[in-house]
């Protein structure tokens, strides 16, 4: 395994939403599913979230659907900037990255940035059990890549 | 398995783009892999393509990254209108669709036609094994959704 972050494992794709109950609610039609429940981000002071490099409050509501290889995201922000918001914004709502999972995010990190793709957005999850960092690969790969430490698929 | 289409499996994540060698060749870094090789969609009349419900001529160049739970898919379309072109137009390089594999095409494309979701596009693979189908799920799922027919994952 030659990648450039050790997987090449897609264990999530994620999409932004305006209206995440709307959206939810037509996804579990789709697979045939009930709807999920809404997770919350976390608070501030747990996640410690960063974006752009500076500390940031930004928070989002999300609903997960599981795929037998895969899990699906929906994520609707709160209107403070963020990977999330900046992207529902300018690019309206839709898919916005896939994810891979890790074995240490600040690792990873540290590879990408010396590879030249810059940290955009890192936080932890609202438990404290892991930490999620979102890398702009979008000049190279047109798309935002995140890291996903300690994800259970 | 209760889902729409009879299944839950996402083959293929597609992303259009607009210089389709110098992005594989950026997968390819990423992944530690060759560079794929450059698959041509294929001539009008094996393809037999429509796009919004009238004959088209729209063809794109593709290169394929096998993951080991799904393929990606780079997509550099020609300048005819289509599901490829359009999309790069209004929304620029990035995430284009999600695939699920089906058995039959015409089958899942009236099935979700039946429940309000209208056919964008569809065709015959360059060598008229199988065909493809978009279907509009944009405004549900704020994603476009791929049938596959025989395809081999």
């Amino acid at each position: 395994m030659n990648t450039m972050i050790g997987t090449d494992v897609v264990v999530q794709i994620g999409l932004v939403v305006n209206d995440l109950d709307k959206t939810g609610r037509k996804f579990a039609d789709f697979f045939g599913v009930e709807c999920p429940p809404t997770c919350y981000s976390g608070e501030a002071e747990v996640v410690k979230g960063t974006y752009l490099g500076k500390p940031t409050n930004a928070s989002c509501h999300m609903k997960f659907f599981e795929t037998p290889h895969l899990q699906i995201e929906l994520i609707e922000p709160d209107d403070t900037p963020s990977v999330w918001r900046d992207f529902l914004n300018e690019k309206g709502e839709g898919l916005h990255h896939i994810a891979f999972k890790v074995k240490s995010a600040d690792e990873q990190i540290k590879n990408l940035e010396e590879k030249g793709y810059p940290l955009l957005q890192r936080g932890l999850y609202g438990d404290a059990s892991g930490q999620f960092a979102y890398m702009d690969t979008q000049g190279d790969l047109k798309l935002i890549l995140e890291l996903l430490e300690d994800f259970p698929k």
